[in-house]
């Protein structure tokens, strides 16, 4: 199997041999056209979205959004901090009568400043570059400025995020409590075995919206966020790469701050991954998804698939954006 | 019919008597019980919402939200701005090689700063007060603070509004161009008339998400924003209130800045319909949606009726929140 | 003396009580008749700052303030968040010759989201209330709205807040290491000895704008902020309160987080100083100075007075501000 | 004179010779080493800030700061807003009992949103480029990234601006109304005939602190601000840059949006003064400062020099900042 082989040779002493062989065994650049902009979105079409629609019985929705305020996890590292939500407008102000509008109308209105991926949210095609180049090959600099992505701005797949989603329960079916241990790496393996275990509707498909959960959000709800943005964390491992170009997905997402594997695999490395997956691929990646109320509710009825829309806000020019996924089975 | 005799009675000298009187008649304060805080979206249950799933048929899917940038329609007024975007990171650092990153790996990383208001959005219940008092008889005070709405905050529908979409095309089926003139205020009648130049896939029911399109962003596309933002557009009229309470909506949504015509149909006034719809009947108005691709497509194949997902970003405590409706057909 | 007799009786159990009694002792409203809006900043007289220009001898001048960046003390509390400093253009872009600009010309410019009292600052009038009192006994909501501060607000002190600045460094006579411990509270009776140590440059005049160093400041560089915003500190005790009256002095500042000693002396208490010097004395605070180059230097020529400058960035309606405060020796 | 011969050449439709020749007469680079980052800052010695104390008699003070709010002259271009201002904490909510704090407290507390250049402000060294050449002749790209200016971020000069202020209003002494039209030009023998107009306390020497008023505020603010933000205005010439360079001043500020006349002298052009000034001179230049106060009071006694303290926040690696500058005569 691929990812037993490619974990088997695994170098932690040279993340750039192993990352450029695994950029390009799992390279789809020119694969939807030397001008293409959405990547692995190009696999979810109409009529795997109608399919989909399909899955829906019992009508029952599930929010997968974290809360968007100062008990989030960010830390202030790389200037990312939680959401800061200031009010414009009052119901106080309303009720002492000091608002000046007629007739007895009373108002309230906020803001938010907040970096796009604070909380759950989707990395854009431009948020990774493997050596100064970007999704499909363009060179970094032509796609994102201090303007913004020109070229694969979150805005180019604000329609399209709705089809099949599969829950992956990785940490129900690979621990005795639901939580993988922080550093704890996913590999192939680890997702058929779960995919095996929770039975035919979690088979995955082409066009899929994969969520993998690892219980290490449970755990931070539980204990707080400590370190976490950044921190040790499980999720996926490096060598997946070769599944996730050849499962021909069309997204994936996890419950984690950063979807791989903290610390990664190698000695010295940030994100090896990412630049397999963004840039090389044209995957999209969800993080800080909350995944515990679906995961529960599939235990129990052990249906693992259901129609998903996880639309983004599209901020013009985003790298990353967020949203408040929506699952209905 | 009511919305007829309403019209034919308003008094455009006494707001503060007619917004009494609507108030009155359509006012939905402990329908759901005195703890509710999720308004006429308790019309929308799951066995609809799984009905709604089975409208879909090619999987095509619109966004039905505006661009987030500079370029949209805010002025300033009552500090609401349009959404400022920066970045933490760029590909043209990343190309230059100043990033710190290991292994070849560049990134780009963004922020937003915005009205929560500022582009296409859902106003929360906490948004507007009838004389000081909130959905439900809540004192405005005890629900929106400085610290934001601890009641009804947009955070308690995040997971529901997915359902049956229905786009009432007005401006197309009562003007010659496709656009309501600016001023035009949208009667119970003229409502009705369109459902019925429609047809049937356009009957409006209890749960559903109505969606008004009046063909003014059509013309601000056009034209450019001007003063939009709080000036003159076509809009619902103030003697709605009594069809948008009976037909037992859960949600409606234009295409206009404000969802009422502008200006107001009395002689002093600001947004009236907001007085009676918000605290009063306990409904959901969504704002500035772009709902022309979808109308192009309905035009064509006849069919008005939809599966739409519209999930707020869960801002915790926020009054009004963006969101990016889907709509699959 | 005053502060002694007080502290004696200060009963830790009974801050309403303690409270009352020196906000009544010192209440300075009407002082500057019923619509004044600069409370204790009236006694800095042109007069006085001329007399403070002829300190000048040497021209050395020192800059008062923190950084202003993602390094400060902030954590979040009450939505209280270090600078956010992002860029709108960059040297790299301009570089890299995207930024579209004729004959060569390149540009960088940026944008910051801070809140008003992040780093070093001023205490406006409207940043504290005694029971729903504002400064001159007004009312607190006619004071200080969602729309900020119309009556006292930091801009109606733009122009004033230069004259003679006297350091007394109370962490370098009160302590072998320089710097007071966290929790220490500085009393009358120490601020009178450390004048009385540092000799005739020190004493405390009318119209004074007044430094008191504490060290924590020297700690915090050495070994980070820890839990510094709120934590314990060193700080004035709440029986100074009557020398802050008696005194006349414009203003105090301080290089710690609160002003006053953290935590406070009553048993359930927050920032009880504060409460008897905004509203009642009419007082400016200033908080999270850097006094330490100064301090150096006041130390090795043993001259303690000198031209402060410190006017706050006049934002309209704040109730507090930041400032570069320059000291001129 | 230099500017009369220069403006007598100056070829419309090349600003690339005209700039590249106007930077290579007045480049300073190495001036004061290779690691300069002051520029000419490096004039104002403590020497002459000592001399300038000294011009101090009344002590009447003057704040050169325009507001800070949403009335200002910004129209988001380049994202260039007003500041956004909102409160975290109200006097209403205080007043209402719902803050929590105990023993009667109430606060108010406030967040403010803007570009570093929105009104009253400094360019930094690191503002603008030369053909991709900062000041002292680095890459633009070594300078400033996303990160902000590494090297010459505006703290650089956080302790020295404070010296011998000089107004030179040439409003007053070459219009019959105060107020140059916009688009007139000021050159250098208009800045010579004005010091000659205002005699001898308006003598420009090493080290100072130039304000040029043009009168354009005293229009904007009686007739609001139009198309203000880098639209038709009084500025001075590009042919005053050799006297720029040759009077040897520290910094220069006028009452304008962009400092140099709008629109540009050439045909085609954005800033190009700013490019010889910034880069190449090394010059501060400062922007959108309120002289009128100041200019009354010295028409009112004829001597146009006083004390000037303008420190910027010093915000880390920014290329401009807010000031609030203070004159005291």
């Amino acid at each position: 199997m691929t990812s037993e082989s490619t974990t088997t040779a695994l170098d932690r002493t040279d993340p750039e041999r192993e990352i450029a062989a695994a950029a390009k065994r799992n390279r789809n650049w020119g694969r939807w056209g030397s001008d293409d902009v959405r990547g692995t979105m190009n696999y979810l079409t109409d009529d795997l979205r109608a399919a989909a629609a399909g899955l829906v019985r019992s009508g029952a929705s599930f929010s997968l959004s974290q809360s968007f305020d100062m008990d989030g996890p960010q830390k202030g590292w790389r200037r990312r901090t939680n959401p800061i939500h200031t009010m414009l407008d009052t119901g106080t102000d309303a009720a002492a009568g000091i608002q000046g509008f007629p007739h007895g109308l009373g108002g309230a209105d906020d803001v938010v400043s907040m970096p796009l991926q604070c909380s759950t949210q989707w990395d854009g095609l431009g948020h990774i570059f493997d050596h100064g180049v970007a999704w499909n090959g363009r060179p970094a600099q032509e796609v994102v400025t201090s303007l913004g992505d020109h070229v694969t701005g979150i805005e180019t797949v604000a329609n399209g995020i709705a089809g099949r989603g599969v829950l992956l329960d990785v940490g129900r079916h690979l621990s005795t409590d639901g939580e993988l241990a922080d550093g704890f790496a996913i590999t192939t393996e680890h997702l058929l075995r779960t995919i095996d275990a929770q039975g035919a509707s979690s088979a995955v498909r082409r066009g899929d919206l994969i969520l993998v959960r690892t219980g290490q959000l449970t755990r931070a709800r539980r204990h707080g966020w400590g370190d976490y943005a950044g921190g040790p964390a499980p999720g996926l491992s490096f060598t997946t790469a070769d599944w996730l170009h050849d499962s021909e997905i069309a997204a994936i997402a996890t419950d984690t701050w950063g979807f791989e594997v903290r610390p990664n695999e190698f000695d010295v490395a940030f994100q090896p991954l990412h630049q397999v997956a963004i840039p090389n691929i044209g995957l999209f990646l969800g993080e800080m998804w909350d995944l515990d109320a679906l995961a529960e509710d599939c235990a129990h009825d052990g249906i693992y698939e259901f129609f998903l829309t996880a639309s983004p806000i599209p901020v013009t020019g985003a790298v990353g954006a967020p949203v408040n996924p929506i699952a209905v089975k």
